[in-house]
């Protein structure tokens, strides 16, 4: 393992679950959080607990609302001089933001772990909810090559690394967009007062609203806090449902529509890199553009 | 069984699974579809299959895109002359014309089973598909109550009873619009050419494209049918999404707009109705507004 000592700061959801999964690892985990409930809960799973971040961490691996992680770094950096410090926010631009403002570029690596549930908080939590999940890992000045080899060994993680602001327009499309969609959806039957639609609604509207409705703040930090990347999506969300609705009064123009989106489904949803062992991760890792990194049966693949 | 000897006209991913089921259940079923390759995957499957309807049936399951459902109505209705005319499709108000302009309404109910996949086509179709689904039913000029017990007793289905035109706007809200949503989502993130985005991709997106980019014939028919009834939805959600476009500037605003959701979620989601014993079906059907109609552990059950 690249790390051994880890620590985990809020231990919520997913820093929950990571805190697991690094003890189910055998990894000696520090569990650290301001709410003495959360802690108590942890500490009653078998995860060892503490007020303040110990000295003799590794990497801290900071899972928390961003507004949180922004001013925890500094104390963080502090308590742990020597740990390598991971934030697991969702978004990635903000945090390199103050981390550079804060001069901690050189210990700082960001990482997105692409799970999670409908639910929140360290109740729900689950050793096994992050692994094999793709994670996004943003491209740096801090040890990017260690984190990713430690994601893959202990998440047995499918790593994307890309810059930060690349990482945001991504999930403004895959994900900040559908859970605005998700809740948008759902307010629009509500509204309608509609009792009949409820009692009808099945597969298509549970599936699309599934995100929806969930712990608000939740959701509300994680769409303004990347509202730059996620406004222009919405804006191309909003041309295109206004075309549909052009359409729907012409079935030719509409057929060649979604016959268009048949063809690209397979495109977006079953993108299959070509894998190669990686003879050279530092090497691979210099390159600009967007780097994938998973464990083969031999090693690390990489692929672009 | 209030009918006993039906026949399915159209024998795709839906029609498919009614006569499947209704030859589980042990009734006399014949399938009847112009494609002879489908016609020969019915009898590989053991269903008893024919040219045209057969004269002595007394229930047919219309089960055709809605531009053939119209066209067949006068056929079928000729041919097996004592049948009720049940047609599944999933907008009712055209249907409804048709059956008016026909002459047709002492023997048409129409009914729309909420269930079904992202797949089309007889090799999928299961008998279990519709099974304890949601179907909706129209109130009309046809043996109502009929067509209501033998769902119930076949399907197990909890029926909606309601007008064609109210069930249109239910569908829309609850079907259409999130084949609209899940198909334009698909069609951004693959417009924005982001090939980190699919790797990124995850829950969220997954469920929110589920229904995306699957037989475009089939979901263009479906929306324009109910194009009435859908326009004014989608100018809903726009009208929405350019609100959330606002608000990721306002955080106050999008938290208000997302806590009012999560309000709302439990209401559109598990709707719980006060069951009551049926003393007289035909009595509650008389009545105007939505009826539900289930089994419950000793007869029929009903709950506005």
């Amino acid at each position: 393992m690249t790390f051994s000592r880890p620590a985990v700061v809020g231990a919520g959801l997913i820093g929950g679950s990571v805190a697991l999964r690094l003890r189910a690892q055998g990894l000696d985990v520090v569990v650290v959080d301001p709410d003495p409930a959360t802690l108590e809960a942890a500490a009653a799973a078998g995860l060892r607990t503490a007020e303040v971040v110990p000295a003799d961490r590794d990497v801290v691996v900071l899972a928390a609302p961003l507004h949180v992680i922004v001013r925890a770094l500094a104390a963080v950096a502090a308590d742990a001089p020597d740990a390598v410090i991971v934030d697991v926010g969702s978004v990635k631009g903000t945090v390199r933001d103050a981390v550079v403002a804060q001069g901690l570029e050189a210990r700082w690596v960001g990482a997105h772990p692409m799970a999670g549930t409908e639910l929140s908080g360290f109740a729900h939590a689950d050793a096994g909810l992050l692994v094999g999940a793709s994670w996004g890992v943003t491209r740096g000045d801090g040890p990017v090559a260690d984190v990713v080899r430690w994601l893959v060994d202990v998440f047995a993680a499918t790593v994307v690394v890309l810059d930060a602001d690349a990482h945001d327009r991504s999930v403004a499309l895959v994900s900040h967009a559908p859970h605005v969609l998700a809740n948008a959806l759902l307010e629009v039957v509500e509204t309608a007062g509609d009792p009949a639609a409820a009692q009808l609604a099945a597969g298509s509207f549970r599936d699309g609203t599934r995100v929806a409705g969930r712990d608000p703040l939740r959701t509300r930090n994680m769409l303004a806090d990347n509202a730059a990347a996620l406004g222009p999506v919405l804006d191309d969300l909003v041309a295109l449902l206004q075309r549909y609705r052009r359409d729907l009064d012409d079935p030719v123009a509409l057929a060649e529509r979604l016959a268009r989106v048949t063809t690209a489904a397979d495109v977006v949803r079953r993108p299959e890199p070509a894998w190669q062992a990686a003879a050279d991760l530092d090497a691979a890792l210099a390159a600009p553009g967007v780097l994938l990194v998973r464990a083969g049966p031999t090693g690390l693949e990489t692929s672009r």
